[in-house]
């Protein structure tokens, strides 16, 4: 129950980075109380709760589809109603980047994160496994995150000239939710291999929702939850051990877990859009412009956030 | 001997909560030094150590009482002595609000505290439980802290017109400090509820010290440790399941909780005066008024905490 | 695997510390890959993976050598190729202090290791051990700790007129780095014994290396993890129960001990000595007077650390 009450709050969290520093707050709570408990649920039922797609042999450990997925799809839909901060596009069409306040306090999380995978990751499972279980899911952890860190600083490098720290903190990040569905049915090999695609995959999915689709998302938690969600899902089709693509098991699992992702990403999006318009026409989902360069934290929550 | 000491340590930090920012560097390290020598211990033989108020059926599991009641207890009787920080109060009446310097931070602290409380109440126990039980423990754990935060939350909103964010962090904390006493024993619901009341009750504390009784206590630890854990010790009383009074129990564990906590809050309250008159007779309580403007980080760690 | 990785992660992670502020971001890179990939694993065969120190009787719990002294006699000669921080000498040979830029952030992460040793050092063993054996790792790891608080804040209390926050800090990361080599080994007496001495040895060594050998290590990496790691290893030899000098062990122990920390000393900076000789004739080592000026957070990573 712990852990169930966490995996949601997780879910909800997600889509906290997305619609951050201009949506109202009691928007937020609203939209956080209905993914928790119709959201997120329906699909734990689906694929945790004997429900059909655990019918058609459906494999995610820990969450990279039920929870990352979840959030991240939600915070997609909601992001795109929401609309960009203030500043973040030129009516020229140009892309401005909103710097994070504090960069070490976001390494700190990501690393607190990282810490959290290994117990989300190894205790993931109801039934009892052998330790030498548990050791194959603490070491593909470390392994996907490792090599998603070298790849996504890597690529940033490349683009961008200088290894950039936020895409390697997110990196790192998406080669931890790539690897949540599989860790415990893939090679150590598959798990470098699966971190390594991940990390790559972030770079280009953070560029392409802010230049392309034009969704603001200030951390990028839609990049980092839901494609590398997703990726890590569908890559359990190919590098499981047995089951996937490439150790012979044939296309079953693969389709299993293709319908599972499209599945998840229709009901989301779908239920999620009409959240956040219930909410809109509601109680409303934005600050005002004034409230909104004033900053969240003096108009929303009385307080300045630093006072050094 | 490890859980020992970092429940005697957990007693003095309580302490510095509530004297920062105007006590003497030495005249803390002395209050610690008695406070975990001698204060805690005596309450420790008393409660866990099969003195007389174990013998009369007094039940806390991981320490409402024995650790953050006398921690905030003495404390109180500190912060009384010590005065309030310069600035507080104007001469006319008017209570200012002195802002944290750094929000973020304090709230990544509350959560880390709350990860620790998993580790704290579960652990609390030196023989060996049946896995089911930490399960118990952990669920009420959770539930209370989400229950109080929700509730601390509301009720600062309610009263100020926004969601305060340091109510909303010291209501996760009553939460946790409530359920310490009886985790084991009270039943999802009775959590939930003793965690919701622990939220409420944190926000009247909270005002009734600052406002009524004028004394100063920076992060409001005396209203989340000794408010909260006298009540969830009390509560103890009510919601044990079969022993409680709500659960046909009869009045017996409720008379030996309220003995308990008046006692221990007698104890405590004599003795950290003595203490404190003793260190103030002696090497002085307080910095000077130039000391407490110019910063206790320079003055007394001749170092800015923030350089940036 | 995932602590081995974690163990030679933490090598690369102390020469970082050492050389932070005005090093080439690929250098370090650079170096950090041979470290984790020749330096580190010649002395993990050496000693822990059956080879000629294990062979005589060389003892390390946890890696005060294997781990720490690794890191920090690497750190050691590199830092002294790297040079100084433009500012921190004067052309006449005075001794300027760069403060830290968020020492809140810096006590935190003390904590967090602090937290985290006790798994390291309790889990550092491959065979299955009885509870009582961990308890003691865990008591002897928190008495250690404690102990060089309290000595290395007296210690700069008593040299400087005021107790010092970075040097308390530092203590205590040095009280963990000696216990660590032995707290399996040796009486909790011994473990507070050895954590005091490691706390005053830690401001010396500071002192020393900025003032008498003039290498710039902006966070006392070297000290920390080269001194404290190489005197709690010797104190194996003076301290354990048993095979100990102190206990009637004759001095066998003691000379392995003499023995390993020597030989990793010598492995360390020579091999080292080449890896930064070679790294600078390649690639260079050290960025601009500008680049460093302007901060390396901007130069290295086109980002500014804080936004505030």
């Amino acid at each position: 129950m712990v852990l169930s009450g966490g995996f949601a709050a997780t879910s909800a969290t997600i889509i906290s980075g997305a619609v951050a520093e201009r949506i109202k707050f009691p928007a937020y709570i609203a939209i956080a109380v209905l993914t928790t408990s119709i959201t997120y649920p329906v699909v734990v039922h689906w694929i945790w709760g004997a429900g059909w797609l655990d019918a058609i042999g459906f494999h995610d450990l820990a969450g990279s589809t039920v929870v990352h997925s979840v959030g991240a799809w939600s915070a997609l839909i909601i992001a795109y109603v929401l609309g960009a901060r203030h500043g973040k596009y030129d009516r020229s069409g140009g892309v401005n980047t909103i710097p994070g306040h504090n960069i070490p306090l976001g390494a700190l999380g990501v690393l607190i994160l990282w810490f959290g995978w290994f117990g989300f990751n190894s205790g993931s499972t109801l039934s009892g496994m052998a330790a030498v279980e548990i050791t194959i899911i603490a070491t593909n952890t470390a392994l996907a995150a490792s090599a998603a860190t070298i790849t996504s600083m890597s690529c940033s490098w490349f683009k961008f000239g200088k290894p950039d720290i936020t895409f390697t903190l997110n990196g790192a990040l998406a080669g931890l939710v790539s690897i949540t569905a599989g860790a415990d049915v893939v090679s150590h090999i598959g798990a470098i291999v699966i971190g390594g695609i991940a990390g790559v995959l972030l770079v280009m999915a953070v560029l392409f929702l802010e230049k392309t689709l034009l969704i603001d998302d200030p951390v990028g938690a839609i990049s980092v939850h839901g494609v590398s969600g997703s990726f890590g899902t569908l890559a359990v089709g190919f590098f499981a051990l047995g089951d996937g693509l490439f150790y012979g098991g044939g296309a079953g699992l693969l389709m299993a877990q293709v319908i599972g992702i499209a599945s998840v990403f229709i009901w989301c999006i779908t239920f999620s859009f009409i959240v956040v318009k219930v909410v809109q026409a509601t109680i409303g989902i934005r600050v005002t412009q004034e409230e909104e360069i004033e900053g969240l934290d003096i108009e929303e929550h009385a307080m300045n956030a630093y006072n050094i």
